[in-house]
C-alpha cells in the first residue's frame, strides 16, 4: 500500500508515520522562517533544488519557488505536459538526469499512485512530494496544522472535519495522519461515491450537521465531472452545494470560535459560499500564506 | 468606461489621467537607469515581483523580466494556457494567492477589458498593466515616448500618426492619452473597419498621404484575419500594404527628420515593407530596448 | 552546406573546422570548472544569457541554465511550441529582440537546417548552437569527447563507434568532427535506411559485430516512428534491438575496457537494453553531469 511508505529522513514523502515531535519541529521552524525579514537569507546559496511538476499547479509550484528563492538557492522549474508523461520509466530518468547535474533536492509532483515511492528508492537526492496522485500532499497538510495552531494555540484535542471528495484527496490522506499525529480528532464528511473505503478504520463519517460543529470545518474542492463520469450519477453542482456546501445558512450555525480552511483553488458557490472565501473566520489565504515558511522548513530539513 | 480609469499612485493601469509631470519623471528616471552599468543593482533585493501573462507574450515579459533582475528583484513568471482563463474571478484568486504568497508587485497582461481595473480595486500590491485588452498597455507608450524624447530632444509640438488598427489598439490609446499630456498631437490613420469610434472625439482620423508627413509615422500591427472573421469583409495582405502599408514609395516621401515606430512584433510586407524595419530611421529595435529602462522606472515606482 | 560552416571566434555553431587546441582548451577549461567549488561564481555577475528553445528539450536546457547560473549569469527561458515557429523570419526578431533587451549571449536550438548560420551572420551577440536540425550539436560532442578523455585519459588514437539513426543525427556529426580533430578513429554503423550518403567519405561504414568490439560504443536514439513514415518499411522495435541494439548478449563481448556511451534520452530496450543504462560501463548519466562543465567552459568563451 502506497500509504504505508514511512517517511523517510530526508525525503519528504508523506506525513504517515511522522512523529508528533517531527512535525513539531517542522512547525516551529516554519515559525522561525515567519518571523525573519523578508530579504533572501544565503541559507542555500549556490545550492540547486529543481521543480518538477509532472502535473501542473501554478500555486503549489509558486509557493515551493518563493521558499527556494527566500532561503538563497538556485531553482529550476520543470512543467511536463501530460503527453509525455506515460511512464514511471521517463518519470525516472528525468529525476535521474537532474540528480547527474548537480541538482541537490527535488520537489515533485506526479498524477499515477506509487511511482513516487519506487523513485525515493532510487534516487540519491531528497525528494519532496508535492502531490503524488491520491495519496499524499505532506506540505500542504503542515501548512494547514500551521495555520491551526497559530489560531488556536494547540492542536492536541482539536475537533477538525474534513468535508468532500475523500476519495480522491491526498489533502484529506495527508491530514488526517499529521493530525491524528499530534492528537487531533478527525472526521469526515462526504456523500457515498466520495467516501474511502480504506480510511474507515481511520476516522468516522459524520452528517453534515455534525461536521460543521467542529472546530475546524475543512472544506475539499470537488469536481463534479470527474464524478458524473466515472460513477454515471451525479448532482448537479446546486445539488452537491445544497447537500455538502459550506453555505450562508450552514456557516451562521458554526461555532463561533469555529475556522474555515481549504486547500484552494475553490470552486466559488460549489463546495463554499463566495461571500465565504474571505470572511472573517475564513484562513483560506491566510494558508496560502503560511505554505512559504512551512516549505522553507521542509527543503531545509532535505538538503540539511 | 474602463479607458477613463485613472491612474493610481502605485499601480501602473494606463496613462490615461496621468499629468505631463508624472511622464516627464519616469522618462527621467528611465533615462539615469539606461545610463547606468550593466551590472545589477541591489535596489530591490529579496523582493518577489510576479509577471503573469494571462495573455501569452514572449517580448514583453521578457522586458520586464530583464528590468526586474536588473533592480535585483526575485522573479516569478507564470503563463497561462488560454484555456484555463475564462472568468474574472479566478484571476482574481491567482493574483490573491501570489499576494498572500508575499509578493510585493504584480505585472499583469489580461485579455477581457475592465478585469484589470476591478482586479486593482481588490488587490494591496501594485499591479503594472503589461496590456489589457483593447484598452491599455502603458509601459510601451512610455517607451515611445522615451523613444522619441530621445531623438528629438522635446515632446511638446511634435506630430505623431498612428497608422493602422486602432480599433483594437491598446498600443494607441496609451500613446492618445500620453502624448496628449506633454503636449504632442496625435493623429489616427485607419480603414473604416478598423476606426474607434469613442476616440473620434480625441484625434482626427487623416489620410495615409497625410499620415505619413508627420515626424513621428507608428506603425500598429494588423492582424487582418481577425477582422475578417468579425467583419465578413476584408482586403487581402497586399490590398491592406498598399491602401495602408508604410511601403518604399511611401517611405520616400516622409520628411527627412522623421522617424518609423512600430510596437512589435512586424508583419514584414504588410503593414511595413521588409526592408524598412531595420532601415536609418526605424527605430523598432531601439523601441525594445528603451522598455527596458522604462520598465525598471515603472517597478521601481510601484514598489517605493 | 550548412556542414561545411566554420566555427566563428564568439559563435559556438559546431565542431565542424575546430582545431584540436580549440578543442583541448575547452576541455581543459570544464576540468577547472568540474573541480570549482558548487557554490556560484560571480564570474558572469549581472549579465544575461537566454535560452531559446525553437524545439523542446528539457534535458539540454536543464544543463545550459545550471551552467549559467553556476557562473552567476541572469537566465532568461524561451520555449516556443511547435506552433509558432514556422518561419525564419520570425525566429530573427525573436532573438534579435533579445540582443535588443541587452541580453548577451542566445544558446538557441532550431528545428530547420540552415537557419542558424544564416542567424549567425546577422546577429552581433555571440550564439551557442543547442541542436539544429539534423546538422550539429556541438556541446553534446564536446561533454562526449570530455567523457571519453576522464576515462581514457588520452583522445588519440582511441576507436569510437557510433550506433544507430546517423542520418538524422547531429549528435554523429559533431562527435565525427570533433573526433577527427584530435586524432580519433570513427566508425559508424546503421541500417541503410538511416546511412547518411554525404558523410560516407569521412568515417566507414561498419559492421554491428565490429562496432562493438570498438574502445567506446556510442549508441545514438531511435525512433522507428519517423522511418516507418518516411520510407514505408521498417522493422520493428524489437527487430530493431536484434539487428542493431546494444543487448546483454553484445556488451559480453565488448573488450573489458570498453565503454558504453548514449547522448540521452535512451529508448530502454530499443537500442541498448534496460540492464546496460546504469551497468559499470556504461558513461550515460556521467555524461549528463559533464555537460555542465562543459556548457560553463562554453559559455565563458562566448562572453570572454
Amino acid at each position: 500500500m502506497t500509504t504505508l511508505q514511512l517517511a523517510s529522513h530526508k525525503h519528504m514523502l508523506g506525513t504517515y508515520g511522522m512523529s508528533a515531535e517531527e512535525i513539531t519541529s517542522i512547525l516551529d521552524r516554519a515559525a522561525y522562517w515567519e518571523q525573519s525579514p523578508a530579504k533572501l537569507s544565503n541559507h542555500l546559496q549556490g545550492r540547486f533544488v529543481a521543480n518538477m511538476f509532472f502535473e501542473n499547479s501554478t500555486r503549489t509550484r509558486f509557493s515551493f519557488e518563493v521558499a527556494e528563492k527566500r532561503l538563497g538557492a538556485e531553482v529550476l522549474n520543470f512543467t511536463a505536459g501530460v503527453s509525455s508523461v506515460q511512464k514511471g520509466e521517463s518519470i525516472y530518468d528525468t529525476v535521474k538526469t537532474l540528480e547527474s547535474m548537480g541538482v541537490e533536492a527535488g520537489v515533485i509532483r506526479l498524477k499515477p499512485n506509487g511511482v513516487l515511492a519506487e523513485l525515493a528508492d532510487k534516487i540519491k537526492i531528497p525528494l519532496i512530494n508535492a502531490g503524488d496522485g491520491n495519496n499524499e500532499h505532506p506540505t500542504q497538510a503542515l501548512l494547514d496544522l500551521y495555520t491551526m495552531r497559530k489560531h488556536f494555540g494547540e492542536l492536541r484535542g482539536l475537533n477538525v472535519s474534513i468535508i468532500g471528495d475523500i476519495l480522491h484527496s491526498r489533502v484529506a490522506r495527508s491530514n488526517l495522519w499529521a493530525l491524528q499525529a499530534v492528537g487531533a480528532k478527525v472526521s469526515f464528511c462526504a456523500p457515498a461515491a466520495m467516501q474511502a473505503p480504506e480510511l474507515a478504520a481511520h476516522a468516522p463519517y459524520i452528517s453534515m450537521d455534525e461536521a460543521i460543529r467542529s472546530d475546524v470545518v475543512m472544506m475539499l474542492r470537488v469536481q463534479l465531472e470527474r464524478h458524473a463520469e466515472a460513477d454515471g450519477m451525479l448532482q448537479t453542482t446546486e445539488e452537491y452545494r445544497e447537500a455538502f456546501g459550506l453555505t450562508m445558512q450552514r456557516e451562521a450555525t458554526m461555532a463561533s470560535h469555529a475556522i474555515i480552511m481549504h486547500p484552494a483553488p475553490v470552486n466559488r458557490n460549489v463546495e463554499i459560499d463566495d461571500e465565504l472565501v474571505e470572511c472573517a473566520r475564513s484562513k483560506i489565504f491566510e494558508q496560502m500564506g503560511n505554505g512559504v515558511p512551512i516549505r522553507m522548513a521542509v527543503i531545509e530539513r532535505a538538503l540539511a
